[in-house]
């Protein structure tokens, strides 16, 4: 297990993998670590669905683009408008190549569902980069609507996506983007 | 600075603080690490407003506490009436005894502000227990409206408020709370 000011640089997101699968196991631990994340009421409303398959992967992917190019028919001002080049292309995944997929979902009709499932997704992301694997939210992977899709992948009716996340072994870690100096707005002493 | 599998255990919601104030200068750090938290199209739309001030957190405390109430008083189903005992008692704080609060807030035009800025409230209490500091994310604190008080703590009009974090030194660090089994919908291989 790695240092935390180590892991604050080691966690990137991720979006080129090797061709090497993530054991189960692993997957299962960081979802352990998951749950530790708070929540609201401490309701923990989190639960997990992993894919494994690249197949699967591919057909999820392949959803994905169809709404997002539908929605962008509709409405040509819709923020995934800038991704249309890459969506139109036939072979390319929103998940890169990645070897495994967990979608954290929560129950709609709780308020805190967004923030709560964050965390855990925050957590999610450390816990894998301890690890040794590496993550990338991918949030152009939560259009899935087909019902039939939704129903094969475990998704129960009451239930959103709210973080995608690409699991795998990364080809390299790159350097963390430069970031903005801190915005703090106001120190009231 | 810790392990990471330590700080899983380590970073706990902790609302009893010892009588201590928090150095500026390591908030500040804290705030740094925090703004490494990954974000949609890397637009880092968190900013910061550093409350280290009792008589203002109790400022804070009382606007939200009002707040709440007047939303109980309109609609008794509101999901803050389950506190409304508390929130009557004139020497309750929704805050508690911190010494230190933290708004991370974000632009409302920001379709991705929630999560954005949740990740940031994940890396700062992350960042902050492996500083020996304690903190807790303070739902109840949110609910300020008065204009005149938004602009003297800085809030720009275009901001919302997403993450209320208290900061201090634990008088002790609780045991984990029970936590469910993980909920793993479906292993799609």
């Amino acid at each position: 297990m790695a240092d935390f000011s180590e892991l604050l640089l080691k966690r990137r997101s991720i979006r080129d993998f090797e061709e090497r699968e993530v054991p189960l196991g692993l997957i299962r631990e960081i979802v352990k670590d998951s749950c530790l994340a708070p929540s609201s009421e401490n309701k923990q409303p989190w639960r997990f669905i992993i894919v494994n398959n690249k197949k699967w992967i591919r057909r999820l992917s392949n959803e994905s683009k169809k709404n997002l190019l539908a929605i962008i028919e509709k409405n040509p001002d819709a923020p995934s408008k800038k991704y249309e080049t890459a969506l139109r292309k036939e072979d390319f995944s929103v998940f890169y190549n990645a070897p495994c997929l967990v979608y954290i979902v929560g129950p709609k009709n709780i308020q805190s569902v967004y923030v709560d499932c964050t965390l855990a997704a925050c957590y999610f992301m450390f816990s894998a980069a301890s690890r040794g694997l590496g993550t990338c939210w991918v949030g152009l992977g939560s259009n899935v609507g087909d019902p039939e899709i939704l129903k094969k992948i475990g998704m129960p009716e009451d239930c959103r996506i709210v973080a995608p996340i690409i699991v795998g072994y990364a080809k390299r870690i790159p350097a963390p983007p430069e970031r903005n100096e801190p915005k703090i707005l106001k120190i009231v002493s």
